[in-house]
């Protein structure tokens, strides 16, 4: 059984060979960029531990896992456009690197090589793991609708939160452990409860990437303290002190939320100390908590022995307990 | 054997039921709506054409022949907002209708939602198909790429000119030919027979195309005259006319792609003179007529009978020598 250090020296060490031999070369060289600009590279380690669950030769599956990558990365990229967000990683966009244009264009022909990628798969299971992961797409880019859409919200309930949550982000975790099971030959069960795992883990995930915009440690968070507060996005926290405030607190909110012109260090303050008052950091962990619980009994429900399961439950907790 | 307008029913029908089932419904508007702006169907016809040349059964490869449409409008969608054009077959673009971010997402799930389908072609020929479909796809982004490049460059040859358009159109009508070979079971010569008839058929509707641009006629064709010329596209015409103009008539050439501010009626009639006088619309036809006599050798060596490949003849030339 490997370690995730082997696992992602397996991985980086792909990516970097990764050749795109169609002309011209200037259409890859923003995808090369992004993908140069690293990260955990959990998805297609997750497809590979969970293919080491069942087997050992995981080379046999690194390249429909380094699909995954590079349509995550895809994702990215035309996500960063859409949003107009100017670094990824502390580095410059595409769009910014380059244009909008070089965008939309790299970024399709990174969505066409991430499909050729995973149509490497061993063709006895190309149709499942095809499908799957057409379907996960599709749901990747419901994900990224309804976010854009809750931006001119103010109404978006918890339930339509998680929902989206759920398809921008759990779905791609779900169908890369679903897709190393798939690809190990694991039962239909154990694949279905490493999709839930998915589900659960990446709903905790992404309610902790939440809590660490505004609760992080400045020094080690990637990002920039407040972000999510300074343009209001509609997060766990912020769709939940809406919510529950009431009265001058309520009044206040909406008085930041409102408010062009405003100091930056303030706003998050202000708000942050609302989140506060309101207990919500505590509601938001405690709901993490229970996504993190209901993961590992998705994990036991394996027919694969405790020890097998080290690896993917040390990277799970180290993921979810992280700072940064 | 069916004849070309019940192909095109068939595949009308079949592209008015398409349902996209993964929410939100808003993701889908835009799909729907392109692809209820119509067109001829070709590629999806293609493929059905190809197949009835070895089977009946059409109904089987409807799906994917489906798909190879939908990937079409995809690029037109994104090509559309790309090149900032606002309209398509005399309706506005989807970034107009909606906005840029939706036609970039929307145009995103279109890619998926055509691999969708082509994944629903039968398992024993899905790894050949998607892998034909997946080099295609790339092949069409890198001509889009050389013809996005091509707008600042005015050193663009004939032969560059040729390979973007191959990459850019030709290739696409060759995959749905193979594509239907290939699922009709096909032998390899036939397919590959098929896919060069295609390229050549391509690159003669491109040239055509041009050519329509500006000695069109303005009460059928589509868009109107002379888009090209106001625009300097580096198109066969252009091509030919920087390279063979001399003198007084290069400078009025250079001084009209140069120059800012211009009345339409005057910058189209004075470079249509120019290509008249350079004789370009004869070398334009002769060129064609060339492409379009290799396909039809590609034709007659396919293992077919006369009587079988009259649909696929006739369709062929009404095309050729349309006038919109």
């Amino acid at each position: 059984m490997l370690s995730f250090k082997e696992i992602q020296e397996k991985i980086e060490r792909e990516i970097g060979q990764l050749e795109f031999d169609c002309p011209p070369k200037s259409l890859y060289e923003p995808i090369t960029y992004i993908l140069s600009l690293g990260g955990k590279r959990i998805r297609p380690a997750l497809v590979l531990m969970a293919y080491n669950l069942y087997r050992e030769d995981v080379e046999k599956v690194i390249r429909p896992a380094i699909g995954l990558e590079v349509f995550h990365n895809f994702t990215l990229l035309h996500d960063d456009l859409m949003d107009q967000a100017d670094k990824r990683r502390n580095k410059p966009t595409v769009h910014k690197v380059w244009n909008a244009n070089t965008a939309i264009l790299s970024g399709d022909a990174m969505l066409i090589a991430a499909y050729q990628l995973i149509g490497e798969t061993a063709p006895e299971h190309l149709k499942e793991v095809l499908d799957l992961f057409t379907r996960t797409a599709l749901e990747i880019c419901g994900g990224q609708q309804y976010d854009m859409e809750f931006e001119s919200r103010m109404d978006v309930s918890e339930e339509e939160y998680l929902e989206m949550i759920r398809l921008k982000t759990a779905v791609l975790l779900a169908c890369s452990l679903k897709t190393g099971a798939i690809l190990g030959g694991a039962s239909r069960e154990d694949a279905e409860n490493l999709y839930r795992f998915g589900i659960n883990i990446g709903l905790a995930f992404q309610l902790q990437d939440d809590l660490l915009d505004v609760y992080g440690d400045t020094r080690t968070f990637g990002k920039n303290i407040g972000g999510d507060i300074l343009c209001n996005k509609k997060t766990f926290l912020l769709i939940n002190a809406l919510r529950r405030a009431e009265g001058e607190q309520k009044a206040q909110l909406e008085h930041w939320i409102a408010r062009k012109d405003f100091d930056a260090a303030e706003k998050i303050a202000a708000v942050t100390n609302i989140y506060n008052v309101l207990g919500l950091k505590e509601l938001s962990e405690a709901k993490m908590q229970t996504y993190y619980a209901e993961g590992m009994k998705n994990l036991a429900a394996l027919s694969v022995s405790e020890e097998r399961l080290a690896v993917l439950k040390e990277v799970t907790s180290r993921l979810m307990f992280r700072q940064s």
